[in-house]
């Protein structure tokens, strides 16, 4: 998750656990019982795991049951801050720092802020910063509220496949990228960025065939890997060194990121300003001077991927969802 | 040229002019008249002022006449070190540091120690440092010690177009990409880089229907893009932020390059290993972790460029040159 504090350390990187695992429900049983309305997610749209979240808010529809706040993409000693907003407050929390929200459910919490986090409005307490549970509990315990025609997101019979993947794909490549990135010796950044590579190159194979990564339809595992990939060449080629080629020269997983970017929910959440400001100002341990490069060219992301040919159903027996919501739009500084 | 000290600073990046610029002619007037054997080249494969010496010296086939050093390309706080020699000295010079050389010229030389270098044999005195006039020389002066069948690199009646050539992509590109890795804030930043594309962009027009850059034959315009050229991709893209796209996205200056270097006397002098291992390691400025990345993929370099339909003869009415002398051959670490 997006805490930005963890990231370097004499050690290999290593990515710290979410502390608030409590989870909402359908049943209520952690004490927080899905209810419209009730419950605020608070994002960064710079963080491939709170993205997550964005984009799986978006396919299912839960716009209305849950509400969003951005925060900004550059944080200070303070952690993710709500500056984007007028005055600098969280308009329905109310509070200036995500840290707040922390505070209220457990008072001097020693350890990082981190996005994507699920809070409760009424009393404005944290309840998950759970990365890894959020979006499933969003597709499986959400159901009531979904949109009509929602997808399946995690379907019960592809489910060992799905975490199968996910498994290796989050090793390898979601947290492979940070474990690249933020190595303090060569051999570390080499182990990762083997790593890396070997993943894409099995994912090119996989996808060369099949239009989504399980199955035929969209699932958990391509919202996981978009978040992912969307992020490679803008900032995860240079910053994080990981430069055996970009996405851009691979044409199957260049015209797989573009195909979901192209599909409603996935690129209307992405803001490319944000995410490269983010990652270059914060990390001066790697880029001392905060010089956000003017690059990658990002007009071929609207380009025709032609991977309609390969068959599938973006949304299985569902549709897609309809436009993004007023208000959550990404600002034209960030889009292609 | 490559001193490795006047890089950083709290203003704009500035190259600084060659201090010792004496030049070796075949008349001698400057007192360092042309003569076999007695000077000797000083250059570091992983700069690219120095490689242009590098390249130009094998194009006229003057290895008898000027013998070649080649410095680690690691500077320690005594700058350029003959540590890949036996016993870390120069087996003709007898010396550890090129700035022994600078020395031998002038004691106590208050400033930046660089190659490519020329040093004067039996007095161990540098005679010049002038990285713009040492090729120059090469063409014009030494020709009673060219190889037979060394082509012309500065024909007179081009050398108006030449100079103008090379004056604009010296100062938007040459020079350009460590305005744009250099820069110590956005601005200078975002006009350096901007400069770099507006200039390959030019030069991706111009060399859209024609094989080399000026006339019909390779001169030095061609070597002086050459050297900035192959090292984008490897440095100046990632380490440098010139990021908007790669060389190998752009199909013309992709070709032009790999020709080039599949080319008798360019690739063959080119160690990878040296230009990636110098840039980041020793720019800890803005690569403090040091660490060197595995990318990007050398095999492309090797491949088919197709420019031979564009017409031209590479050396005119001359010939290629012959092989790599033994010894100065590029490990097998530093080649695609």
């Amino acid at each position: 998750m997006g805490d930005g504090n963890s990231a370097y350390g004499k050690k290999k990187f290593k990515r710290s656990r979410s502390h608030f695992a409590d989870r909402i429900t359908a049943d209520g049983r952690d004490g927080w019982p899905v209810t419209e309305g009730r419950y605020r997610l608070v994002a960064c749209r710079a963080c491939p795991w709170a993205s997550r979240a964005v984009i799986s808010r978006r396919l299912l529809g839960l716009e209305d049951a849950l509400s969003m706040g951005i925060v900004d993409p550059i944080q200070d000693d303070r952690s993710w801050r709500f500056t984007l907003d007028a005055d600098g407050r969280d308009p329905v929390l109310g509070i200036r720092f995500l840290s707040e929200a922390y505070d209220a459910r457990e008072t001097g919490y020693p350890g990082g802020v981190s996005v994507p986090a699920i809070v409760d409005v009424p009393s404005g307490q944290l309840v998950t910063n759970d990365f890894q549970q959020i979006t499933l509990d969003l597709a499986t315990e959400w159901t009531a509220l979904h949109r009509e025609g929602a997808p399946d997101l995690y379907p019960e019979r592809l489910r060992d496949e799905i975490d199968d993947v996910m498994h290796g794909v989050y090793e390898d490549l979601n947290n492979g990228v940070y474990r690249a990135g933020f190595a303090t010796n060569q051999k570390d950044y080499e182990e990762a960025c083997t790593a890396v590579f070997h993943r894409l190159e099995w994912l090119s194979k996989r996808l060369a065939g099949q239009r989504y990564l399980v199955g035929d339809t969209i699932t958990e595992a391509d919202i996981r890997l978009f978040t992912t990939l969307v992020r490679f060449d803008p900032v995860y080629h240079g910053h994080f060194k990981c430069n055996r080629w970009k996405l851009a020269e691979d044409p199957v997983l260049w015209a797989y990121v573009r195909d979901l970017f192209q599909t409603p929910g996935f690129g209307d959440t992405v803001d490319f300003d944000h995410i490269k400001r983010h990652y270059y100002e914060v990390h001066t341990g790697i880029n001392p001077t905060g010089i956000v490069p003017l690059g990658p060219e990002l007009a071929g992301w609207l380009s025709a991927h032609g991977r309609e040919e390969l068959g599938g159903h973006p949304f299985g027996d569902g549709t897609p969802p309809g436009p993004v919501r007023p208000g959550e739009e990404v600002p034209a500084s960030g889009r292609p």
